[in-house]
């Protein structure tokens, strides 16, 4: 599934959910299972990437900063820095613990558990 | 199909796809067709909705601004304050061109069309 077309920074997340996460060795890691918005603002709380696959411990969902995700058009996928370590330890729930209440709680734990800068402050 | 369960604010991009739109007085407008991301931000650009249907214009996409949209529990959609005046004015395009350069420039005419706070400011 090709996200980028030419150089357009402008992603469909209909196209964008479904596409395959690739750590940067090449490994599958997962992929990108919906994407998690704010409804009164124009912010995208998180990516919502299933890495169960590669961890081994079944289906978990973990929010991930949207703008880390970074698109490689020769694999055809998303590609994120994070090591294993960094994985096994990120914050995970349910698809509906992921969206209940106003998302902001799982938006910040996973925000700082990656290093990623806070875009709200 | 639900967009928001409970009093949540975090709304999942993939449910929203495919949700109806009506009018104040209750009339199908159309549906989200998609919804447009900044990637290299963590911008909400627009929503996509096809307004072909009640304009008779056949399959066009109009990009309007994401938090106009207001979700109705009751009617299962969202609710638009448009008039059918200012859908008929509206900019619109095929999907590829609304999502070609950077997204901004029909963003920008949403806005300002729809008569939304622009968010970039």
């Amino acid at each position: 599934m090709t996200t980028v077309t030419g150089h357009t920074n402008a992603i469909r997340a209909g196209k964008a959910i479904g596409t395959k996460v690739y750590d940067r060795s090449g490994d599958k890691l997962g992929e990108v299972v919906d994407i998690v918005l704010e409804k009164t603002s124009n912010n995208i709380l998180f990516a919502v990437i299933s890495f169960g696959g590669v961890l081994g411990l079944g289906e978990k969902y973990h929010p991930v900063p949207w703008s880390v995700l970074d698109y490689d058009k020769e694999r055809g996928g998303y590609v994120v820095p994070f090591t294993r370590e960094q994985l096994k330890a990120a914050p995970a729930d349910s698809l509906e613990a992921l969206t209940k209440d106003d998302g902001r709680a799982f938006r910040d734990r996973a925000f700082s558990h990656y290093g990623a800068r806070p875009y709200w402050h």
